[in-house]
């Protein structure tokens, strides 16, 4: 059994759990192994048991090898309750945000004697600190993303619409082996840089304007979230003003990200420095986030957020300057957290002129 | 406002509902256009109001210009509660398998005097049949689909990888203005054709052997979604029989496509033909779906389906036969059910020699 399951035992023993019903995709993957599309998942206090229907018999059987296998025909719930009532378990934790309605409402119908708790983000919080085999796949997927940046600042060229340069990219990526992009790539030119999540349009690229890159790969369901601004030409002074204040906001916060500091307190170094430079209103999203089995693992680095850094944690450090119908600049690197500080994963070049 | 939202009212008067909350980000879009990642709507009889959070604000106004909005500054049910008592509404449908349970909580502690009725599908029935904006977009994506198959039937060639050819499905498709694949692409070849979900691996294709192309493209939204069965080299008699097998069950089906047959009426059609030649055991899905802003927009011509199919419904046509360790063969055309029949959207050809 993967020792994040011994990690979740010990969450359940602090919320007097005797079970955890998982029914998060994600989750259920973390936790067993299992990549098919239709699963949930019982961990108790000495067994974990995969739900799924027949399609998946196979799959489930070769990923999921420390697991017990409850097949279901119709409902998963059916064999929830299946593996519920075998265990003796009375009082169930469930994601509440990971449960819709009506199945909550159909599990608790079929289920006497037996306490459904919802409880939030328990194993959200055991995936922040990463394992090895975690790691391994987010340095690859960052190494994807580091390549395929320095192939497409080669590619961009005047009068390119940006979703050629995104459609570049992806190509690019899935050629050097991720499965995927990590998100559909943000391609956004001109005016359209000030919007955080320009996608990509079919605007074409123009001389000595932002052209803001954030993009990602993924490998073996792990992810990399990079964030260059790049321009043809060259800056103006306010252009390069803008720029080298993200550039030393970011600074900032990849000195201070270490083991024992709070997720909120890197994202207010990045914020105060952009303030002190007189760009404080232009930054409106948190510094970073989590990387791992979603693009997304938590608002780690988020404004005001009180997680405590740990050895092990990943995440992304992104400050930005977006200035409506102007422009904006964000610069994003992937960081793994190490025992005595940081260790930068993200390796493409911080250039601005291409 | 659109007419679906007053296909929408229809239902609610039947269900004696005052207003209906619509949680599901796709049908949130189909009701009021906004194309936003967060989002939910409330539908009253004379009203249709977007809860959308400020990150939103402009696009909301700019797509969305019937509709009243109500901006949150967090959780999307303050918002909801705001324009539930704006309304006056007392009983309010939501969509039970998209609501978690966390927010249905949330919700219920904070309303006072409204009744939440879970009710299941009622836009998604709507959703079935398309309107002329819709049938627009799909024809586009199917035309998309139909071009790649093409390119891609001339890049085949031995000893390429799956990944490969999905990937140049995928640019190409790209290429050709889809906002993106429509679902990652199945390119699964010999032994592997017989897995209905096979995504695409890095197996080298052989001479002689099946090789099942499933993928779409998605335009504006709406998806097409094709499958062909195609092969190096020749078939040898088993392979012509159970390809004929399934070309002749799909055509049965085709032909069965028209308004007022029950939708797994269908299905027994072709699957019957299929059984008539001895590979009943090997048909293990539904015929096939509805196409819409989602993929698999209902399981219109499943198994004992009791949809009645109506002009405007576009659904797909898939029969495949999968035999385990040996391989399998799948062909699905896209089709519009006609005021008098059918038109069958995909054009590409159904040789299996390439």
């Amino acid at each position: 059994m993967l020792p994040r399951v011994d990690r979740l035992r010990a969450e359940m023993t602090i919320h007097g759990l005797d079970a955890w019903l998982v029914t998060d995709l994600l989750n259920v993957r973390y936790l067993s192994g299992f990549t098919g599309s239709s699963a949930a998942a019982l961990i108790t206090r000495d067994q974990a048991v995969l739900i799924t229907d027949f399609r998946y018999a196979e799959q489930a059987a070769g990923e999921c090898p420390g697991l017990a296998l409850e097949m279901v025909e119709s409902h998963w719930a059916l064999g929830a309750k299946r593996a519920i009532e075998k265990s003796g378990a009375k009082r169930v934790g469930f994601e509440g945000y990971h449960l819709n309605y009506r199945d909550w409402s159909e599990l608790s119908l079929i289920l006497t004697g037996v306490r459904l708790v919802p409880q939030e983000n328990l194993i959200g919080r055991i995936r922040y600190v990463k394992e090895a085999d975690e790691l391994a796949l987010i340095r690859e997927a960052v190494k994807v993303a580091d390549k395929a940046c320095e192939h497409v600042c080669g590619y961009i060229s005047e009068g390119i619409e940006e979703r050629e340069i995104a459609i570049e990219l992806e190509y690019f990526m899935r050629g050097l082996g991720a499965e995927k992009e990590a998100f559909d790539s943000i391609v956004a030119s001109g005016p359209r840089s000030a919007l955080p999540h320009g996608k990509s349009s079919d605007r074409k690229v123009k001389m000595n304007e932002f052209i803001v890159l954030d993009f990602g790969a993924r490998c073996g369901g792990y992810h990399s979230d990079i964030t260059r601004t790049v321009m043809l030409g060259a800056p103006d002074d306010r252009q390069r003003e803008v720029y080298e204040t993200v550039l030393g906001a970011q600074e900032v916060a990849l000195r201070a990200v270490r083991p024992g500091i709070q997720g909120g307190d890197v994202d207010a170094m990045a914020r105060d420095f952009i303030s002190e430079k007189g760009y404080g209103e232009y930054f409106g999203h948190g510094l970073g986030h989590g990387l791992g089995l979603d693009v997304h693992d938590g608002r780690i680095l988020g404004m005001r957020s009180d997680i405590v850094l740990e050895a092990g944690m990943v995440v992304t450090v992104e400050p930005g300057i977006y200035i409506p119908g102007w422009g904006g600049v964000r610069i994003e690197d992937d960081v793994l957290v190490t025992d005595d500080g940081a260790e930068i994963l993200t390796t493409a070049p911080k250039h601005l002129e291409l």
